[in-house]
């Protein structure tokens, strides 16, 4: 250890290196089709009206644009977010919006809010791997909820609040990431007055809520939420266009006042020019049309990726059948090692991420996380082609090894 | 204590509450005359330059504008910085720029890297009150260093470092927040071969440097930084717009890979779209005319409100004669109370930011900060008369109250 990096703070020493930084950067090279990030189709990015937005705002709004501005965010973009989740079935007025860097800002936020080290924090397993990452900032432990092809089970909640006394719990409940599950109405009501009886603060994290493209919209934990213990938390990432980093959460003031505060410690606020561009497009555009356009596109690639692991995949893999969202979630064998198909994959040019990285607890390495959304048609096919090649190779199962979870997820065909 | 906050983290018990947010928003109001925030002159914004280069963005560049992008920041940006900062005598290559939301997100970075709870920072004393709060959000304790007219004092530095064991050094070197006070270029030199002995990381923050209207220009800190003990932090909030919210540092590799996972934890990334409006302005046009008429415009509000203080403030008060920058810093007499003239100031329609908030260890009562950058020379007039016509009034002063600073700024009339 350096005399520099003797300075370094505990948390350094809590985070691992993260795989997937180093697979984006090679994945992000044009030769290279790409599973691995979760990022949106760009030919679909609304580019035209981002430009008529962004000239709409300079020319009309002009200085407050580029000036200095809330913490809480800018007001009018707040109030359609407001008007738009009560459509979801929230109850929230503006006051209750606050506005960050991207959804990943508010997961940092909420670490700092509520984690002291070696605090608790139940998660399905697996979960977004950059929510394992901000909560290991804050040195939080992570404790697996028990799940099935329905989400997480509320039953098994109260025995866990009372053994490990979590700070919190969070949730994808749509079209989980990485393993595509959406968590049925019930158990959102169940989860809801669960964290009522016991005060236990709920993150509902829902960047892929309007992706869905098969069966029916159910109402978020928070439209459930009448104890305040709910903070939902979403995005314009997967809605308008990644870049423009604009995340937000909706929580009762209680908390919302104190995640202002450490907002504005943060960075003080959200780009104002960015926050009234995206405000500006949905206000001048019909939102539900450009919605639909990307569902379309989301669904007939996940055909298209179904088909071809269906065609191609050797017996002993399985994947999800998500109703929406961006990502397949692959299954292989006991004692498949997924990170070292990784190694093979990128020498035959096809990336994605090994499941390894998405459960806190460690263990999956039999799983892969396949993205759809952000390859043609062709790429996907070509892809899963050089993938399922790989798959034959029996040398990347060790039937002595114990590559499977201490959790196993439910995974559905 | 409700059953929420019970579930606070204690970094959050460590925040005192900011007596600026609430100012700031008053301040706001059209009809208030405002000397408080840090706000640039919003007539000077390149607005017609910045629509210009957002339509060569969306246009040129496209889709990339819009997606995901890499934490470290968009390459050709981290270019111009790198040589930008190359003619200011810092020598460091495009890898070692990390770009942020702002220069407030790399406070928060750095306070994540280094801060264990109860770990002490030096610091001015006044010192920029945001990087007090960044800092407190990771439990940090303050230490003052001794300062005169000229800055810091090096000389008594090693003694502080054996004392209390600091993480490091914060300081602002070109006209310091509140104080506008310049660290003369010997004690620049001096201060990086005493960190250098010590491997005391200092944290120099930048913002002000392009705004100097009179004397030369100083090397940064980092200029004499031989042993890598310096990050160097700046902005382009105050030379194209704080609403883009674009900051960098320039940190030895050692310290810019641990940012870099938090930066990536913290947010994913800074805006794609703003990174490259930002580089397509500072490409595009000549970038000198426009500080050249930043500083003239700052110039000469400096001297509109230092008339108007000379013929209008009663005796007892002085207050600095920044060689650039944004603020003067006003120094009232003993006992004087610069809360309490806030609050009437505000009946009367003018804002200001009372001293007390600048100074981590508290006390600090009898000074004001006056932003002059961001009113018009009629606006300074009104707004200074008010103030003068307040301060007349002996009932702000009590003698028997000890108003002072355990250790007062140098500060000339």
């Amino acid at each position: 250890m350096s005399e520099i990096s003797a300075s370094f703070s505990q948390r350094m020493r809590q985070l691992r290196p993260s795989t997937i930084r180093e697979i984006l950067k090679v994945a992000a090279q044009p030769e290279i089709i790409s599973f691995a990030g979760g990022l949106p189709a760009p030919e679909l990015f609304p580019i035209e009206a981002v430009q008529a937005a962004s000239d709409y705002v300079l020319s009309t709004i002009g200085r407050a644009a580029l000036q200095y501005g809330a913490s809480e965010g800018f007001m009018p973009l707040r109030e359609w977010i407001a008007a738009e989740v009560a459509r979801c079935g929230i109850e929230a007025a503006p006051a209750d919006v606050l506005v960050t860097n991207g959804s990943q800002q508010m997961l940092d936020l909420v670490g700092k809010l509520l984690l002291n080290p070696g605090d608790v924090v139940l998660t399905e397993n697996p979960t977004y791997l950059a929510a394992i990452q901000a909560f290991q900032t804050f040195e939080a432990k992570f404790t697996p909820i028990p799940t099935d092809k329905h989400g997480l089970i509320p039953e098994a909640l109260p025995k866990l609040i009372i053994k490990h006394r979590p700070k919190f719990l969070y949730t994808i409940p749509n079209f989980q990431n990485p393993t595509s599950i959406t968590l049925v109405a019930e158990r959102r009501a169940q989860l809801a007055k669960i964290a009522a009886k016991h005060y236990l603060i709920v993150v509902e994290d829902d960047p892929y809520g309007k992706l869905r493209y098969q069966g029916a919209d159910v109402p978020p934990v928070k439209h459930w939420d009448e104890a305040n213990c709910v903070i939902y938390v979403s995005t314009f990432s997967k809605t308008i266009a990644p870049g423009l980093r604009l995340g937000w959460a909706i929580a009762t003031q209680e908390i919302f006042s104190q995640l202002l505060i450490l907002k504005q410690a943060s960075d003080l606020h959200t780009s104002s020019f960015d926050q009234r561009v995206a405000w500006a497009f949905l206000t001048h555009n019909n939102h539900n049309v450009h919605l639909e356009r990307i569902r379309h596109t989301y669904s007939s690639r996940f055909d298209v990726m179904d088909a071809a692991l269906k065609a191609e995949m050797p017996a002993g893999f399985s994947w999800s059948r998500p109703e929406g969202g961006m990502f397949l979630w692959v299954t292989g064998p006991t004692g498949f090692d997924g990170v070292e198909l990784l190694q093979r994959a990128i020498a035959h040019k096809v990336a994605f991420v090994p499941g390894r990285d998405f459960f806190p607890m460690g263990a999956g390495n039999n799983f892969l996380r396949l993205n759809y959304s952000n390859s043609t048609p062709e790429r996907i096919r070509e892809g899963v082609h050089r993938i399922a090649e790989l798959c034959h190779d029996e040398t990347l199962v060790t039937p002595a090894h114990s590559g499977a979870p201490e959790a196993a997820p439910f995974v559905q065909r």
